[in-house]
Parts: structure tokens; sequence; C-alpha cells
């Protein structure tokens, strides 16, 4: 959000909790992961090959094999190589589904890119070419008032999947809720979209096997219609932007033929380091053994500071922390804004980011996309434990003064 | 070209000459100038920043840095940040031009991306979700008869720049020809766009300051509808896909958003050591030193071979050699067309481009169009020499048997 970042920049004097980051910290053991890959591929003669030529669209071969052995071994799949495809980032394996399943038609129809379930990423509201083509569903909600929790559902009895669709979108874990869809949701979605073989795309940037930014148990869902998305950003590599995106070899060959056109490949280097942490088990094991405890810490150690900070009577709910890196808060009847909020917090010294930002395509009113906050767990024990005092005491005047 | 990969592929036992690689060769001491940045890098605190963090989407702040003042010092320019942007390969950096500036508009209508001389590098084909929004022009030739030499000119009485242009495209030296259009032609199309504020983009992938493929004075032009782009994909860093856009900051910021949504940012690791070479001036040494004399000689070289292998009655032309790393081959009045010469040549153990893959956006018929062939100056000497003996005794029999 622009005005977080002229926030920062203008307040360097200033100091601020910030707990609006998306940019995940740096650990120490997943740096040295990738110093270490760095090293090995710099003694071999294959770093020439790696940086120095044109490669292939679909990606660096290694890494498209080691993927396809792993996840073959790691969930009994049959994937070959045909199968996976290599992105610069995720976000850019969006927008060329966006693009190549929705968006305009060649005879001036719309093909709609659905999002069941809002709010989710705000990256996906800038993906189609054409904004309209972006359509997002209103959830449910499962409340549990006295814990002050919730969770989003899916709203079957709402969500439409037509002829009209040209692809469905979901992250899971999500950004920014951290809610995962269940099983059941997913093969709900993924059977209502089948009939028209129409992609699901799993936005998995959050999933095991790495970053495994889980907090409860979840199996990645694999089928002929569903396009596995995944990323590095989580697992130390934001900044080489890999994405990689694991379907049936008929979607694969239209995202690779749209990513020629875009970018001609992804770049190499990211891709040669990464094919051996895979392959040597590293990954999996940092995501396990740092990644994912670093976490969910900092979430529960979140959710007892608001649990002491908050007044019982008020009706705050934390969204349920089941993966990701951030923690979702929804104010019910809240007398403000979550811009409002949002700027009153500022000025008590608390960044977060405002909650509206996050529903992309749900054009319908809706008072809960101006009552929720995200809340990153990038931040220090210390400020997440002051950050939520401050958080309590805003929010106990803001409903005060209203009542 | 599909049929190339596939023939390469399937002959794994026959010896081809290869001569149509647009992937240049690893020189290597520009290798070695990519490893020694990387070493400095990773020896270098910096290291986890650049890859263990997301960026900005403008790009790597001291790779941007570095150019303005390269830039400002080499040419007497005034740059400043805002001025520039780091692509993901310069192919996507003509991606986010043709959709940003032209293509489909919101409401309803076309904005057309112009071409003003082709033939022009191929992969302008398929920057456009609106293929018809792509539109090219024929342009004139200048033969030399008795050298058997020619050069395209831009065609000013037939290009038509307007308010339905949406932007200029040409590459400066041109891939697949080896054209530099003179300063006074590119003045002149700057001209015809500025009254509209159509942005033209400059494709410098092969000009100088590096890669300095041109074998012909040249001096980049900028302007405040000028976009010079440029590519790290001639100078060693083709796996890494780095784009460069310079020109003003009103055009930059739209080509930025636009490159928000695309794709958040392009990697940072190639950027970083990238800005290292430049800012030690290795990079525009190494460019002079080694790349343009390596390729230059190989140009001389084919030439020669083409001077002693052709018959001299037959009309066979070779477009001046001005720059990139191709030549260009027109056969006036070729009996066949160059999709079947290429397949003769193919027989004989010969590899090169069908000219016809490059006129992307020239819908009109040109027999010229089928007349022309690409050979890339990445082979050996003595595959060099070989060809020619080869292409000259093909074309031989070719006109012969017509005649």
């Amino acid at each position: 959000m622009k005005d977080i970042v002229e926030t920062l920049q203008a307040g360097a004097g200033k100091q601020f909790i910030n707990l609006s980051a998306g940019n995940p910290l740096i650990l120490p053991e997943v740096e040295q992961l990738w110093r270490d890959c760095t090293t090995e591929l710099l003694a071999s003669s294959e770093y020439g090959e790696v940086v120095c030529r044109y490669g292939s669209s679909q990606g660096y071969a290694y890494l498209i094999e080691t993927i396809a052995s792993d996840f073959n071994r790691r969930y009994g799949l049959d994937l070959n190589n045909n199968n996976i495809l290599i992105t610069p980032g995720s976000q850019s394996l969006y927008f060329c589904a966006a693009n190549a399943f929705g968006g305009l038609t060649t005879n001036g129809g719309i093909k709609q890119i659905v999002l069941p379930l809002s709010p989710d990423y705000t990256g996906y509201g800038g993906i189609c070419l054409f904004q309209d083509a972006l359509v997002a569903y209103k959830p449910t909600l499962d409340v549990e008032e006295e814990a002050h929790t919730f969770k989003y559902r899916p709203d079957f009895s709402q969500l439409s999947i037509t002829e009209r669709t040209g692809c469905i979108i979901f992250s899971r874990p999500s950004n920014p809720t951290g809610n995962i869809l269940t099983d059941n949701e997913v093969g709900k979605i993924t059977a209502l979209a089948s009939p028209y073989n129409i992609p699901v795309l799993i936005d998995s940037a959050y999933a095991p096997p790495f970053p495994a930014l889980n907090y409860t148990d979840m199996k990645p869902v694999f089928g002929d219609n569903v396009i596995h998305c995944m990323s590095l950003s989580k697992v130390g590599l934001p900044g080489e932007r890999i994405g990689i995106a694991i379907g049936s070899s008929r979607l694969i060959q239209v995202l690779e033929s749209f990513q020629t056109n875009l970018c001609i490949h992804s770049s190499r280097y990211g891709q040669a380091i990464a094919a051996n942490a895979i392959s040597s088990g590293a990954l999996a094991n940092i995501s396990e053994q740092f990644i994912r405890p670093f976490y969910q810490k900092k979430f529960t150690m979140l959710e007892d500071s608001l649990n002491s900070a908050m007044p019982k009577n008020l009706p705050w709910f934390l969204h349920r922390g089941e993966g990701a890196i951030f923690a979702w808060l929804w104010f019910k009847d809240l007398p403000i804004t979550d811009y409002q909020l949002y700027q009153q917090l500022k000025k008590v010294g608390l960044i977060v980011v405002p909650g509206s930002t996050f529903f992309p395509g749900l054009r319908e009113e809706w008072q809960h996309k101006q009552q929720c906050l995200r809340i990153s767990l990038t931040g220090s024990n210390e400020e997440i434990a002051k950050g939520m005092k401050l958080l309590a005491a805003v929010v106990q005047t803001v409903y005060q003064l209203s009542s």
C-alpha cells in the first residue's frame, strides 16, 4: 500500500512498529542454504550453461526433473517433465493463467476469473487486462463468539461456475487470512469446474512441502483440472522470483506458450540453486525445522497477546491461524472504516494493513470489507506484544466513542 | 523454430552445421566476469538483501543508480532514478509496452503497435494480446547489384503514425538483418510520433555501450517520447533475463505499474552482479574488447566465404553487416520459398532460419518475405566457411533447375 511506504519513508526519524510487511524475514539458516548452493554452482562447470545461455521456456531441465521425482515420491504421483512449468514468480503464473484462460475471448466475449472465497490475495486484483473479468464471492463465516475466533467458508449456495468461467484461483493457505480450505471444500470446487474443463489454480505459496507454512494438517491437491502453483518466495528466494506450476500437460502447454511471448523464460540462477536444495531434501527439511516453527510461534504469541490485551466484551475475532505469515482480525460493527482505523493506529506508532485491499473482484457492498486488518507475523516478539497492546487500546476507544 | 529444435533433437547421430542459433556463445572472458562478480556478491553481506528479500518493482536500487550515472557521464544526459526501469528481460518490456500503450482500449478501440521497418525481431509477433493490433511496414531497398549487398530503409511514403498508434518498436541494430537505422531515420520516426505523444521503443539489445555489437558508428538515441530499451542477454547474461528501459518518468511509471501486476519485480541476483560490472566499467570494456571484435570478425569471415563461394551471376544479396550477430541473405527471384530452401539445406547438413518468420505484423503479400535466410554468426570459422559452400551449391542448383 502506497501510504504505508510513504509513511515509513517520511517518518525516518519516527519509530514505527511495522506489522504490515509481506516481505519474509531472512532466517540465518535459510540464507546459509542459498549461499551454500551458490558456492556449489560457482564451483561447477554448469555455471556458464545456467547463467550465460538462454534456456527453454519451460524452465531449467534439472529443476523440472527434480521436482517431478520429489513430488512423485512424496505424494505418490506420476508426474513427468511435461507436467511442470517454471515461471518468473507465481504472480506471473497467475497473470498468464488469467489472460490465457480468462479475459476477453477472440469472439469478444468474456471468460471470468473466479475467486471462490473473498478475501484473498490482493495481487489477483491486477492480473487480468480486463478488470471486469475478475469475480470474487462473499464467504460465509463460522464464528466462535466466546473464543473470539472465526473461519471463512466458501459459500457454495452462491458460487457460480459455468461455461463463462475461464479459470478459478484461490490461495491455500490463504494470504491474507491464514485460512486453509478443507479437502472437502477444494474437492467441491474442482468438481464444479470439472464438467467445463475449467482450470483450478491452487496458490500454494505457503503450503507443504516447502515452505510448509501450514499449522494444521493439509495435503496438496492435484488433479486433471488442477494447477498446483508454488512459489519459492517464502523459502528465502523472493528476490529470485520462482514460481512452479504442476498440472496436466494440456494446461502446462498453454501456459508455456503464453510465457514464451511474455518473457522467453524465467531467470536461471535461482532455478539452479533451487534444484540442488530440493534434490538434497534440504529445502523441505529447513521448511519444517525452521520456517514453520518460526512463524507458528509468532502466531501463538500474537494470539496470546491479543487475548490478554483485547477486552472480552468487544466483538473482535481473530481468523483461525491455520497457515501463512499473517494474522487476520475482524472487528464486527466497527464504528469507523478499516482505513480510518489504520490511520488511528499509525498515529500511535503501529502500522498494519487495512483489510479492504484484500477483496479484489468483490464488487458488492459488504460492511465486513471495511472491518478487517492484516497483521504481519514478521515483527519481533516485542513488537508484536507491544503492537497488540496499542491496537487494543485504540480499538477500545473507537468502540467506546461510538456507544 | 519448432522444426529446427526437432531436427536437431532427432538427428542426434547426424552432424549438422547449425547456423540457426540466437543463443550467443559463451566467451571465456565474459563468463569469468560474471563469476568474479558473483564471488564478490557472495562475500558481501548484501547477498541476503539481494536474493532473500522482495525488492521494488522498479528494480534493484544500486543497479538503477549505476546506470543513471554511467549514462549521464557517457552521453551527457540528465537521468535520475525515475527514468529507469528494470524488467525480467527485454521481451517482457515489449510485452508490457504493447499491452499498456497498444492493444484494446477501455472503450473498445484498438491502438496499433507499429513496426516501421519489416523484417524485424520475430519475438514482437507475440507481444500483444490482440494480434490485429500489430502492424508492420514494408521497407524500401538500397541495392548494390555489383557488390551483392543491400540495405533496408524505412518507407516514409507509407509509414502511417496517427492518433490510432499506441507505440512504435524497432530493433537497432536489427535482429535479424544487422541493419542500423540512421540517426536521420530515427529522428524522422520520433518526429512523426511526437505530436501524439506516442512512445517509440528502440530495442537496443545489440547497441553500445554494451554489448556494443555495432560495426559502424552509432549513437543511442534518447528523447522525451523515446524509450531506450536494453538487454544484458548479449553480454553473457541471457539466463538471467535483464531488460532495461530508459525514458521519461511519465512512460517509465506506466510500465512499472504494469510490471507490478505482471510479476512484482525482476529477479535480483543478475541485477546485483550487473550493477558491479557496469559500475566498474568492466561491462563496456569487455564489450568493446571481446564481444564486438569476436562477432565482427565472424561477419567478415562469412562475407568473404560467400563472396568466394557464391556465383557472381546469381541475384543474391547480403544485407550490410552493420551490427548484431546474424547475417541476412536475400535471394531475388528465388524459384522456391525460403522454407523449401531451408529444407534443402537441411538435407545437406546445414541449418539456418527461413526469413519469413521475421515479418510479424506484415500482412500484405510480398515475395521478398519468402526469399531470405538468417544465418547466425555463432558458428566456428570452419562451420561458417563450410556452411557457405554448402549454401552456394544448393542455391546454384535451385536457380539452375528453374531456368
